[in-house]
């Protein structure tokens, strides 16, 4: 069946960069109508000014950082592997970087417009944001579409089309490994000020979220844009191309005979392009309750990717959304149940979202596997390649979708430090609670996504490898590797792998609790010299800690980025360990990675809105014990679902793909 | 070398015999050592039975719960399997019992003479509980050894060497599940109780940990004893058993030829016991600072034991020891930088404790991998299983060790309630201090030598599939099960596997906070109905306490203890799945497993000793901020140390275990 449909798909690299230039084109509609909207008073677009000031001021630190490194990989590339895959790894590091930038304008063009149609309507408000996360999710979607099918072409016609299959694998590190330090710098970044202004604003000084006195409120406001704003769309132009990429890499490494193979992906690329405009459409049609608009719009683009496409997709994307939604949304016993743990104090609170995050990792875990076994059944590893493609079908709508809380968080923040009236605050909280939720289903999405491709990276490893071995004459044709589980080395990588995402996720937390440490201090510093400042009577010095931030995250982000990259190396180098053990490695790094993924993101949204819903006037309300304990499950959440947890996700496939990338350099 | 050293050890099993009864001898002797010590004036006397009758009816209840269970599975195996295995099964699952009772009875004799001693003089008091924890684990240890010997004695005469050995995996089946009961529900009970009287006695009224006016703190003395004590002491018997059984199986499996194979574990097992004496009398001779004199009995009983033994042995544990030492003794940095954390809030404390926990697992992987890749070099899986044992020759003064710091614990409790004088209390919280290193390092060993015991059930799982296999024809000879990481089949297994451990200790945690959330509440009704409570005019019911708990814990134990034989049986009745799948779980329970054991036993360690720390004047000591925080990171710590992390332990050993039993039944 699937190879009667690969038959009919020659026309399938024009088709894919076609629907890119679409979506592109959709984009910039978008962004005419986001730019027609009304930017609110002077007041608000000067806080909006300051916020995007300090978030350009950040990136550009942090591209001057990752540029460094990203200029000595290239080198590393260029001298010992080879020419295209070099000049693929420059175009993959650039993109990404790129769609972090355009993540991030967006977002600050689309928070003050959301904040202002917030003090008229609901809905409009909800179009507004909705349609700048759209903008983030059509642009990176089609630019990575764009990059592969341009770089295919073109390398294609120069060096062959195998050749220039091999050498896209330059361009999946580019936007992976930009995309970990995009993740991790921006989710320090974020969360170190987001959980320092908590501590000492809310717990302390009983200041609201993003009061104007807390002088660590700028910071936190920076941190939305560069974390959950360019940090994800960084991670999203990651995911797609990555995974567009192992899919051609499995096609052409286990069905060679099968042209179509390598453009079956491209077609399921546009697909999603056209998808996410159809979804969009509805959004800005729709009526309805915020969550039921968005999960329509979810049902738009599964439907439509149907019709379109393969039948499977729609099965298996929205029991992900369900599983997700139910750990994470306040109408269910989970985050219900964290609500009322908070009542007997922070621990308590602490121990049960601890344990949600953990048990929220059965269903999707149970997903992952059940979509292993069919899709293996159907068409071996290509069949998952193509069900990690069939999922990437739904991406357009879901990045929009994962760009969209961020922007409403911000615009929150914005009628708060705007002195705009109550009901405005009221309308972006609502948006936000939506946003939260989404937040988590995408993030679900990803890291199901991100397992599935890291799977047929290690596929494609195992092929690399032993085509590799067999035509340097290092094994006899017929002889391999069986990286089995009586093989001690296989268990030694397993154990190594599976350490992999424990310490990079230890370090990011050190990284965002040493920070936060820092602007705490620096907050009551400012609070003790000048008493005014809670008073309203003085004001704060924003810069001192959009400042302490900056420089915090991006120190912090080194260690733990380059972790991945270092110990792939030193295993493939030690002799007594080599290419079964790296093997073990992988998929070690692939089972244990996904779980703490899942647990993390899980779990802290699940914190963030057990929080919600005691401050919608459960168990006390605002103010009271169970309040005063929930603010701490959300700090210690903030990390979790914020910094740690997101980046694991382009960490695995780091893991993977330099494991590809060194086979003819070690081995 | 090894097969030399094996050839002279024929009479390896009586001597293991004599060793055991010269340690249960011994053990006899040191407990009238104790009993001719003074127990205290008649208050003391009177709490330490009011503690006693506690635990008592406790472990009558559980005994009754886990019977019922005990008794299915027995009829199962009898009429499903065979009648060895069914009578294996049910002395495994006694003596298991019976170790708990002799733990919880010997550490409510020593505990009060503790007390007594403290008020004399340091020494006396550490000698008093060093030879408490002494006795629980030389009759532990004496017990198994005597009943794996003369089981494989008695059975060898009637069914034949071959088939006692593989009749003693119901032994070791028994042992183990009875094991994952009690340290459930002791686990439960004891941080239930715990974290509930911290809650509600330290956090809301201010109340020092033991005060009798909190209507919590007998229940919370009686958990140390149902948790610490018996919930160890049969955790101390299984892993014995069944590294002992282990070893025993893969010998007959591997080295069929080498009937010393078999013998081999018994004299390591035999001289563990040697050791441990040793060290006991070391401890009562030496003089100096508590942590010194165990770790000076350690090292007594390591260099004993490679005297006698095997080289390989003191390299293999020191190094543990030290590693998790770092991780949580006071005086390094991971555990200064959770109290320095605590300063800025309740959240940093949690996210530097969390991330302690992860950082610890790297170092004790890294030596197991080591260790793997050693031992497998010089005698292939039957080396893995000799590095278990050799780990298992420091078994006796480990466990010696473990039940010290329960004991320690509770004299500190009795000192309190008895109003001794403050002196008294100083030394008991110094040795209590160096109980909670001494307690991760001893867990640390616990969950290293079960992730090494693991791996050599896994190693016996496939042999004995093959063995079904192809004297059931169902395999032609020679054919067989790859289990390749490049099997769909494999990595779902995997998958599957590594969730247990996650799910397992999810509900763990929740069972706690449930448990824990239902003290806090009957403890604020008690101290708002009668307000003479807090004012010391009132009488506190104790009662209810311990009712609720003991009710609560039993019921919360069974869907965790029984989640492992479930998923097992399921994975092997369903056809998609089968053998290959199930390999896959074995692995990736052990792989996940072994860091989520770590992570937690070392981070609960940490947590607590940060708090210790700052309860020692740092930042701010006693009553400041920063020890409100350090407090709910130790209360966060405590399900995660003491009921989640080391009930993981035999949880990997029960799922191998059962793994191995149904292959004839369902393959």
């Amino acid at each position: 069946m699937i190879l009667l449909a690969l038959t009919i798909l020659d026309s399938g690299v024009p088709f894919s960069m076609l629907c890119a230039v679409v979506g592109l084109i959709f984009a910039f509609l978008l962004i005419a109508v986001i730019l027609r909207s009304p930017s609110g008073n002077e007041r608000m677009r000067e806080i909006s000014a300051a916020v995007q000031e300090g978030a350009k001021a950040y990136l550009k630190r942090q591209v001057v950082t990752i540029s460094v490194i990203a200029v000595i990989i290239f080198l590393l590339l260029f001298f010992f592997k080879d020419h295209p895959t070099a000049i693929g790894f420059v175009i993959g590091a650039f993109c990404s970087l790129a769609a972090g930038y355009i993540g991030m304008r967006i977002a600050v063009l689309a928070n003050v417009r959301t904040t202002q149609a917030a003090s008229h309507a609901r809905t409009a408000a909800l179009r507004m944001a909705f349609n700048g996360g759209a903008v983030t999710g059509l642009l990176v979607v089609g630019l990575a579409l764009l990059a592969v099918a341009i770089f295919y072409t073109v390398a294609g016609r120069i060096v062959g089309h195998n050749m220039a299959i091999r050498s896209l694998v330059g361009l999946a590190l580019g936007g992976s490994l930009i995309s970990v330090f995009a993740r991790l710098g921006g989710g320090i970044y974020t969360k170190a000020a987001d959980v320092g202004a908590d501590l000492v604003g809310k717990i302390e000084s009983g200041l609201e979220e993003d009061d104007p006195r807390n002088p660590a409120v700028i910071a936190d406001n920076v941190g939305d844009n560069v974390g959950d704003c360019a940090g994800m769309a960084a991670d999203v132009f990651e995911t797609y191309a990555v995974s567009l990429i192992g899919a051609m890499l499995v096609g052409i490494l286990t069905l060679a005979t099968q042209p179509a193979a390598i453009v079956y992906p491209f077609v399921l690329g546009g697909i999603s392009v056209l998808g996410a405009i159809c979804g969009v459409l509805y959004v800005n049609l729709a009526r309805g309750k915020p969550a039921s608009v968005l999960m329509g719009a979810v049902a738009t683009s599964a439907i439509i990717s149907a019709i379109l496409f393969w039948p499977a997709t729609h099965r298996l994307f929205p029991n992900g959304v369900v599983i997700t939604n139910y750990y994470t949304s306040t109408r269910y016993q989970p985050v219900q149940k964290i609500a009322r743990a908070s009542e007997t104090g922070h621990a308590t609170n602490i121990i049960a979202g601890l344990a949600a995050g953990q048990h929220a990792t059965a269903l999707p875990v149970g997903f992952i596997g059940i979509a292993i076994l069919l899709s293996f059944h159907f068409a071996g590893l290509y069949g998952i390649a193509i069900a990690v493609m069939s999922m990437l079908s739904m991406a357009g709508i879901i990045i929009s979708l994962d760009a969209f809380g961020p922007i409403t968080d911000n615009a929150g923040g914005i009628a708060v430090m705007s002195h705009l009236p109550k009901e405005t605050r009221g309308i972006t909280d609502d948006l936000d609670a939506v946003g939260n939720t989404m937040k988590a289903v995408t993030k679900g999405y990803a890291i199901a996504s991100a397992g599935l491709a890291a799977l047929v990276l290690f596929g494609s490893y195992v092929e690399e490898l032993r085509a590799h071995l067999t035509s340097s004459h290092k094994l006899a044709t017929g002889q391999f590797f069986q990286f089995s589980l009586q093989d001690p080395k296989v268990i030694i990588g397993l154990f190594i792998g599976g350490l992999l995402p424990f310490i990079f996720t230890a370090f990011s937390m050190d990284a965002v609790g040493k920070a936060a440490g820092a602007v705490v201090r620096e907050v009551r510093r400012q609070l003790q010299a000048k008493p005014g400042i809670l008073r309203g009577e003085d004001k704060p010095e924003y810069g001192t800690c959009v400042d302490i931030v900056t420089k915090a995250a991006l120190r912090e982000m080194i260690i733990p980025a380059l972790l991945p990259l270092v110990v792939v190396v030193a295993v493939a180098v030690i002799p007594q360990l080599g290419p079964v053990v790296l093997g073990g490695v992988l998929v070690g790094t692939i089972v244990t990675g996904l779980f703490i993924a899942i647990a993390m993101t899980s779990g802290g949204a699940a914190w963030d809105n057990a929080k919600k819903f005691i401050e919608e006037g459960n168990y006390g309300g605002k103010g009271s014990f169970a309040h005063a304990a929930a603010v701490t499950g959300d700090t210690v959440g903030d990390p979790y679902k914020d910094t740690a947890g997101p980046a694991i996700n382009p960490m695995i496939k780091v893991v993977n793909i330099v494991a590809i990338l060194i086979i003819p350099i070690f081995f």
